[in-house]
């Protein structure tokens, strides 16, 4: 009985994801402080796109779909493997080869 | 021809994916100053678990991990949908001064 207990204690994963739900709130709200800072910005280029495209534009949709986009690629600053280099991206120097690989 | 042109233009995602890659590398340097503040708690944390699980625990990887689910997690903060509600670990109220000082 005991070692179901202790396995669970000794899974190096868990351990540390049950840390990171304990951090998280707190992430969260220096994270979501992060953002604030660049609201105006993201606002001001929705409200460009929604006068170029039309009022169906869901610009709060919009917008979150890009936070949630920036937070993806900000996981390249933690790679999965040491070998994996963190993406060329940082510096935004793109040659038209990487354009092309972009989905 | 110029309607290729246009379309991409007019495109909302494309749009905002150009502005979300200018911002990236700004916005990194941010979260990864925000992951900062965290670094000594998770290694702490790494630390334990290699002295409870053994020496072949990779802690710089687990602390990587760590930090990308933490990303991923914090896309809860943009929900894909009006719909489903941020969960309520991340209805932070701004009245609430102290919390704001807590470290």
């Amino acid at each position: 009985r005991r070692s179901h207990l202790s396995l669970s204690y000794t899974d190096p994963r868990l351990s540390m994801d049950l840390l990171r739900a304990v951090l998280q709130p707190s992430l969260n709200q220096e994270i979501l402080q992060v953002f604030n800072k660049y609201h105006q910005i993201l606002d001001r280029a929705v409200q460009n796109v929604r006068e170029n495209v039309g009022e169906e534009v869901q610009t709060d949709q919009l917008i979150r779909d890009t936070c949630r986009s920036a937070l993806e690629h900000a996981k390249l600053l933690f790679p999965e493997t040491e070998v994996k280099k963190p993406p060329p991206e940082v510096t935004y120097k793109r040659h038209r080869e990487d354009e092309n690989h972009r989905a």
